[in-house]
């Protein structure tokens, strides 16, 4: 029996998830390496944050989506060295450090939020990457308004009722919309002493523009709609400190002020992931200043042609899903063309094939190519393609069901959020009074 | 504006939840004290474990499920002391602690797992009360697969395959079950180096039978079902030690035994509410061995009529859902009638409506009076009275989805569990290691 050539994938989001598939009849044994159990749709990480969605339906398990393909195995444990000239890969899990050796390799480890060197902030302010991340919101948000019936202080109530989202990018925006319409739309009704509709929402950028990617027209029509809903944009506002109960800012003019609140969100500043730097190391390749590689023109290190890099961890791309989605397919077909001794494909190169992003239910904005639109049918082919993207038949059903008591109700039925958020917030206020 | 009678209602599972919808139309102010912000559908608690429902579905937030009822108001906080005399209730949350008054007090603040004074077994062996708990098996059982998928050692991947569960009441029995449904019609086909099919899940009881409150012949139909589906029951085994790799168990014959195993779940012993003992303390009612109180025949509080005790608090009745919501819902009409100056009602008297308990998918026991089921009518009988007391219309059409691609399917969409979770567990292991 002639050993098969083996592919280690790193990650099971949208780079690893979409390389391994793309060798699914391809004459290699695939060994994916993820330090979660599931693949993250990330895109609707705020749906779960904010009580629409529960986190199943975004995150089904790594293994049951590559069920049925038979050369493809799936290891839980989280990467800490790659070794380039021993063609090695070391993971560690809870049941100690396993080594994998590869023939190709695939890294698409992703990013993690970044605080711009203020790694306190993050205890404060939580980042929106993990299914960690939008438990722990979810508990901090809902919280926030149980907190804020609970109090008697007129100003402890408003910091309660003050919600910040720092960064005007599409994840940004979308968390603020919805926290703006769940306050709005769902909670009032539900409390006695407060007004639920009376948060504020604020969302905040040091760049002059929400969605600053979308061009000018798209980003003012963004910022209206956002405005509608009663979100107030504030811009060219850059934090300079995060605490438990509040945020500083300084304007354009220099001038320095403090917003009061308790539930702040960071949804700013991405790293690529450690590993990146790591294999800079040792091939001498370049990083930018968030740790993302320079790679030859087919994606691969320089020096290593059997080694690939894809997704949020490439310079020169942005970081979104179909980069991911694209970089790992055509990472997959080189292996692939490898093997069959066939040349190489051209240089790597991404389609645009467009953004978009929800502002309110019924209104979102879409860029593709020229077509540029605002409204209720750039909602809809949002919708249209999320469910399209989302995986498996099941979860599609479900989320749409949500989708309906949602958007056409008022209801968010993922509401639920453990002891463990709910009173880890004491601790919190503890840290940050022995801090003072 | 004369002030109106004041009603507290601590804890918003069953008890407490039925006692405030009961004063839906009565002249009160009825304030819900309760530690979480959800009300538990408990029974269906081992579902969410398991990865067959998310929490959003068995734990509607109270205040969502109350929002109609305007004469009641939910507060979060947890409830360190009541004063009789005085007639307050203390409550401590993230904001600081708060002081309630009361005219009528129903304290429903349930029960917590009880480990007979072995309370180092919770952390090797979470009990099944609480959302936190039913998420934190969720990591650990299917984490335990992923983790024989990873060991190497032959008696290593046998300690990752075997589940323990301790207490073959209705919620071991469901649980085991479930896990061995999972193992052998779920999982199978998503693993490489394990076969998941030949997990051993056990079901152990210090008794000589499960479910015994069901009656002798309904008590064997279960135990058989239970071995059709694998699950290896073990009676007459009483557990003397828990740790991180096993658990010691004595048999009848006085022989000590270890069964190698990863993952426990204990589902043997309730302890009432701590408020019980404090309760007694002050107006010197008595309480059994697990910390219930002996109540006047009208549940109050000896020398207290306007304090009422219901559910999992009370003595003499079996800790479920029904004596729970017949208790809650006869406090609130002792209240009503004593504030319209009616005389009292008889005294409380449980009208046992029968027990059911799912075995596995389409088989179910129930027992109604003189009514002994076992089998598929027992099954349907068993969902469809469940759908009905699922709170909610959409919970209910999510949860018939989710049961459909359980049930009929083999999937199970609700398996995602947090980084803390899969990792929480290497942490655990730091801490048997350093003991021994």
């Amino acid at each position: 029996m002639t050993e098969r050539h083996r592919v280690v994938v790193i990650g099971s989001g949208f780079g690893g998830l979409f390389a391994t598939k793309a060798l699914r009849r391809a004459p290699v044994d695939v060994t994916v390496l993820a330090k979660t159990t599931h693949h993250l749709f990330q895109p609707l990480l705020y749906q779960v944050a904010t009580g629409i969605l529960s986190e199943g339906e975004i995150a089904p398990a790594t293994r049951e989506v590559l069920r049925r393909q038979r050369n493809a195995r799936v290891l839980l444990g989280e990467v800490t060295a790659v070794d380039l000239a021993a063609r090695t890969v070391t993971s560690v899990a809870p049941t100690g450090s396993t080594t994998t050796p590869y023939d190709s390799l695939i890294v698409a480890a992703g990013s993690s939020q970044s605080y711009f060197g203020n790694d306190r902030f993050a205890d404060f302010a939580p980042g929106m990457k993990s299914i960690d991340d939008a438990l722990e919101l979810r508990g901090r948000i809902f919280g926030a308004f149980e907190m804020a019936e609970l109090a008697t202080d007129p100003d402890e109530i408003d910091r309660w009722l003050t919600f910040v989202v720092v960064g005007a990018g599409a994840t940004g925006v979308e968390m603020a919309g919805q926290i703006s319409e769940l306050a709005r739309r769902t909670l009032p009704g539900d409390f006695r002493n407060i007004d639920p509709a009376t948060a504020r929402v604020i969302l905040l950028d040091a760049a002059p523009a929400v969605l600053g990617n979308f061009g000018q027209k798209l980003s003012e029509k963004a910022a209206k709609q956002l405005r509608r809903i009663k979100v107030d944009v504030q811009l060219n506002a850059k934090v300079v400190d995060v605490d438990a109960t509040g945020i500083d800012v300084e304007d354009a003019d220099g001038q320095r002020r403090r917003i009061a609140s308790m539930c702040k969100i960071w949804a700013a500043g991405v790293a690529a992931s450690p590993l990146g730097a790591q294999l800079a190391g040792q091939c001498g390749a370049a990083t930018d200043r968030v740790g993302r590689l320079h790679l030859e023109p087919d994606l691969s290190l320089p020096g290593h042609p059997e080694v690939f890099v894809v997704g949020d961890m490439t310079a020169e791309q942005p970081g979104v899903a179909q980069v991911a989605i694209q970089g790992g397919r055509y990472a997959a077909k080189q292996v692939r063309r490898r093997l069959a001794d066939r040349g190489p494909q051209p240089p790597f190169a991404y389609r645009d094939k467009g953004s978009m992003a929800t502002v309110s239910r019924f209104h979102a904005v879409v860029s593709v190519k020229n077509l540029q639109l605002a409204g209720f049918l750039a909602w809809l082919m949002w919708l249209a393609l999320h469910l399209f993207y989302i995986v498996g038949f099941k979860s599609r059903v479900t989320t749409l069901l949500h989708w309906t008591i949602s958007f056409v109700g008022r209801g968010r039925s993922e509401r639920t959020t453990t002891l463990q958020q709910v009173y880890a917030r004491q601790a919190l206020q503890r840290l940050d009074d022995s801090r003072t």
